[in-house]
């Protein structure tokens, strides 16, 4: 009987510091050969679109997928998991705080592992629910002290200002300038909503020795790095070589010649330790993340576990008849 | 609020000609450029797969996915639906039925296009699920008089007749050879189980006039017919191109260089007379699918609208939190 849980039932499930240990989880079955992640599968409609993004984690005796949509301007997100070794459905949750807290936990790894280890201060450009996990990820990670956000919108960044000083204890401060939030981090966080505006971060201002993760261009028309960043960069980290072929910021570093395939490596080999993250004070770090239906998973298994734990949710009837296997 | 629906309920509210109907209305949807079909997305496992296939008919208001994924010997399906407009869940259904049923009225709806007009003899290779609902479909678009059934095993193929025989007031006989149940027939299904051993159908044993429908090859290592079946039948009609490069029997077509393109004509054009159907009584010919997820869409909204006008199924809460898109 599958348990299904809604967004409410979900925060009360899951620290930041669980996920951040459920995207570890995963990157190592994924370096030692026991996770498959495969590619998204996208269909476009007149006014909007639907994902399909499965992923599996089979020593950890997980799979499943998540599926979203987007029609006109709200997007409904669902995951579903079943038991790797039975085939049964065991959870369907709402997949938004899912996807937030999941791109932010696996920000939260790359920052583990790429940020420099002493590093207190933080720069944020972008406002809304990813910007808010983006934080707590890094704060889970690094010993914050302080931190500054820029937004278009002067009455969100201020309001995000209060939100984070509040909810972290740590000070933080909205600017009226990127390059401000910028000036002085040695960690940054770019998680704009950028579809048709151009990128929101721009290589000529950053400094030797940061540490970016951008999180807001996971499709063809969304941008927020320009290929400068890519350039100015010395190592780069992905969570899975779709960034390159199907977000805007890759698919424009691609066609600037900016993209040294040589700088990058996928943030599963970093976690493993088959390839270098950080080894110098003064490199510039860059992660970028497209999102992967097997973090989905990963976060999502974590959040069922615990909630079953508790009693959170309820379990409705099994639907799926059991199909003996033609062939 | 979603209704969920399980096997039981799902057969009571669909009639096969329901069925027949919806997939032609999709036909006529794709062939005004109002319905999306999109690639399934086949995630491998260790001891199964799991399979994603999305699609909408926007003119109709639906849109979804079935999710289905083997283990080991089992297989589990689920078609979910979505209100294109307000993008809200609307159905989940148990997608076995709806897979059984959408392949043979897909089929029906192929034969009612290409087979004699007068046809009332029906040969049948195979005696598994889907073999019912290809003959129950072909029932329902001519008037069957006689029926001819060949299984490897005596006894599931005996038993086959007597359940058709009894279904349908026709009368059907069990054969010893695939040969016997061609002899004679006007309307040949083919629905076998023959991964790991090879076609089922060969093109030598065929006469013209013939109409062939052959549902059994939908993954790489699934075989059904051989090339010399494609290079006999003066017109080959298939669900869609998918046929070509993911089914054992297409890619062996291809490779035998038995496929001839001019040919070759999609369902959906067929029925809305785009392409021609059968011009002549001495015309063989093929219909050959992989199944799309458009289909089950199709059929599982007709099911879900027929079963909340019957009371049939129950609703689970909403769990879905409707979020403010980026971008």
């Amino acid at each position: 009987m599958p348990l299904v849980l809604r967004d409410d039932e979900i925060r009360q499930a899951l620290t930041m510091a669980d996920a951040v240990g459920a995207i570890e989880e995963a990157c190592r079955e994924q370096a030692a050969g026991t996770a498959i992640a495969v590619e998204r599968r996208v269909m476009w409609l007149p006014n909007g679109w639907m994902r399909l993004m499965p992923g599996a984690l089979v020593a950890s005796g997980v799979m499943g997928y998540k599926a979203l949509h987007r029609i006109g301007n709200s997007v409904r997100y669902a995951v579903h998991l079943f038991d790797c070794t039975s085939g049964e459905a065991i959870a369907i949750l709402d997949g938004w705080y899912v996807t937030a807290v999941r791109t932010g936990a696996a920000a939260g790894v790359a920052a583990k592992h790429l940020a420099p280890p002493a590093a207190t201060s933080l720069g944020v450009i972008g406002s809304g629910a990813e910007a808010r996990t983006q934080v707590e990820a890094v704060a889970a990670v690094r010993g914050l002290r302080s931190g500054k956000v820029y937004s278009r919108d002067p009455g969100r960044r201020e309001r995000f200002a209060r939100e984070m000083t509040e909810r972290l204890g740590v000070a933080f401060q909205a600017v009226d300038q990127p390059e401000k939030a910028i000036d002085g981090a040695e960690i940054l966080v770019a998680a704009t909503n950028t579809a048709g505006t151009g990128p929101a971060l721009f290589g000529r201002w950053l400094h030797k020795g940061l540490h970016v993760n951008s999180i807001g261009s996971t499709l063809k028309d969304q941008r927020e790095i320009d290929p400068a960043v890519w350039t100015f960069a010395d190592r780069i980290v992905i969570d899975s070589r779709h960034v390159l072929e199907e977000s805007g910021d890759g698919i424009a570093a691609r066609e600037a010649n900016a993209l040294d395939e040589g700088k990058v490596a996928e943030l599963h080999d970093v976690v493993a330790g088959t390839r270098p993250g950080r080894t110098d004070a003064t490199q510039t770090t860059l992660y970028k993340s497209v999102g992967l239906g097997l973090h989905d998973v990963a976060v999502a298994f974590r959040i069922f576990r615990q909630a079953r734990a508790r009693g959170l949710g309820r379990d409705i009837d099994d639907f799926q008849a059991l199909v003996p296997a033609s062939g």
